[in-house]
């Protein structure tokens, strides 16, 4: 957590809702500063700057690739449309930008791949916006998922992430846009939900993927619901649900042969500082079956920063090791972001081909 | 509640050790009482009374037959194999007996067929021994799941029934033998998962049941864990999960495009005399979406009765009406039996015929 001795220096490609989140994320860890924003209007990125409380030295860029051409710009962070994902962090990649990237990362694994190449002979550390995969409660969970006395061998897990888009979202969010997030809820909330199924697997991915029947789309043929089931070669099953058609769900229900997860706001916690999870082991029925114990235990776990800046925190002591010790960028993130999407492929690929089980190959 | 003038008079077929929780529930009934027990072996019939604490006017039988042919008998529990259940429900329904039928009620619908025509055709009530269905907290979700502004529309439901089976268990239960209880998990655990779907999706049936890939076997073929997930014509989806395999887990997840539903212990609650449930409705993400608001409330429901006894009660009070009053059978009980089995039977055929889709004929 300690701060490298010069901060990572950040430039923000566009304007969008959730680089608000992420500022002051970037604002909030020790080890991180912005240093640029762009946008294709000039006027819009000064007045988000000013709306956002950036730094008064922050540069304001009327374009994108003014950003990247910024010799002060180490990384940069990419919540622009997944459609425009491959141009812009391959751009930010070859001008020796890391690349932290909003997810959905790329509207299948060959656009990925581009960039993860791009980045990996470029020497540039890749990431995907993930939140929740550096709040301390996914360490602890971790730690009880693979306690093999308290948790066991995984046997299947189940995961939702909805929330209800209203008529304004439904009609022009750009996460139901054909041209712009063509993945829809299965890119957007599927995301999170596939990233836990792996995350619960220790990332080994399924032997086959198959969607549930009947997704529900809107007129363009975006997905607004959808859901999977995933099966592993030794009798592990998983399924996922997501939707922007159902009330706000975050859960991930995880059995294992001795004990059990549960977690219902793993994407975005109910309160930033402290976040909750239940686990419970040895679960037996009393006499004659008429009780089941123990009940499950709820823990507790606090957090001084919020996720976001755990992960900017995260992502810049990477920069930092490969800025100032010239340490090699770190391939768990390329690694799992590239399953996850292998994931989501499969499932889209399973939706298209009339839900028949899609192997996947890696 | 209150109980008739003459409590119905059970008589028992078998000393199962789920008898002996169903007999204290009869005992606890207001309007129930034990009248006879019958097993192959009067020695045996005679040890199990005493160790239950049967009425000293008990009637002890050598036999299943005695028991139908007693005429002080009103109603029989029949906690025999499944694979017995057909023969015996038959012969108690032809001697006007009433039937409350353990779960799995039988090996397919066309044996349940059988039992439930023999029933309607002597006027004897039958009813599935699912106790869960009897509990005021089932009630109190069901409000809550039929609150149009609460819970609105059933989205997606997922439900995990789990018990992990020790190693007498996997090789010597009654559950794991395919000449007795041949639907293995699916029949024992799988049931419950699937009476809550339907349960959740007010007993409508779904247009396919489509089995999870790769469920797990014993040497003789019966099932140790599978799963399906289950599609309805407007977009509704519903998955489950059963083990024998996997630490007790008794789950249901259902969102509605409004709230959301959780309980973790639907089968057998942690506690006899208090159980929980946890709603939440119209969540939204805070400021900068770094939380998540408002977070579930937990519902606690007391019952003075343990649910198998207020399942006694339930199964009594129409037994009495019809003995008292002419009444004819409740029909509800039938009706979701079969549309149970019809699932059972749909995943066992999505299994054999390598999950593929099953249409659900009613």
């Amino acid at each position: 957590m300690m701060a490298e001795s010069s901060p990572v220096r950040f430039g923000i490609l566009g304007c969008a809702n959730i680089a608000r989140k992420v500022s002051r994320a970037i604002a909030l860890a020790p080890n991180a500063t912005i240093s640029a924003v762009g946008s294709r209007s000039i006027e819009k990125a000064t007045a988000y700057a000013k709306e956002n409380g950036y730094p008064s030295t922050t540069k304001i860029y009327g374009s994108y690739e003014a950003v990247l051409d910024d010799p002060e710009v180490d990384a940069v962070y990419v919540p622009l449309p997944t459609s425009l994902h491959v141009k812009w962090a391959v751009l930010a990649a070859q001008k020796k930008k890391h690349v932290l990237l909003e997810k959905p990362v790329a509207l299948n694994v060959k656009e990925l791949d581009v960039i993860l190449e791009e980045c990996e002979s470029n020497g540039v550390q890749y990431m995907d916006a993930t939140m929740w995969m550096h709040h301390p409660r996914t360490a602890k969970m971790k730690e009880f998922l693979s306690d093999s006395q308290r948790f066991g061998q995984l046997k299947s897990v189940h995961s939702t992430f909805a929330y209800l888009g209203d008529t304004e979202f439904l009609e022009n969010n750009i996460r139901v846009k054909s041209d712009l997030d063509a993945l829809g809820a299965l890119g957007d909330a599927g995301w999170y939900s596939i990233r836990a199924i792996l995350w619960t697997s220790d990332y080994e991915l399924p032997k086959t993927v198959t969607a549930l029947r009947d997704p529900e789309f809107n007129e363009a043929g975006v997905i607004l619901s959808c859901g999977a089931s995933l099966s592993w070669k030794d009798g592990r099953v998983a399924t996922f649900y997501c939707s922007f058609l159902a009330n706000m769900a975050m859960d991930i229900v995880a059995s294992g042969s001795k004990g059990n997860l549960r977690v219902h706001d793993f994407v975005v916690p109910f309160q930033e500082n402290v976040a909750p999870f239940y686990t419970v082991e040895g679960s037996w029925v009393g006499e004659l079956a008429t009780s089941i114990h123990p009940a499950p235990s709820e823990h507790q776990v606090n957090t001084d920063l919020p996720q976001e800046a755990l992960m900017v925190n995260e992502f810049s002591n990477l920069v930092g090791s490969i800025k100032g010790k010239g340490s090699k960028p770190e391939k768990k993130w390329p690694t799992i972001s590239r399953k996850t999407q292998l994931v989501v492929d499969a499932v889209k690929a399973s939706i298209e081909k009339g839900f028949v089980p899609v192997e996947i190959i890696y």
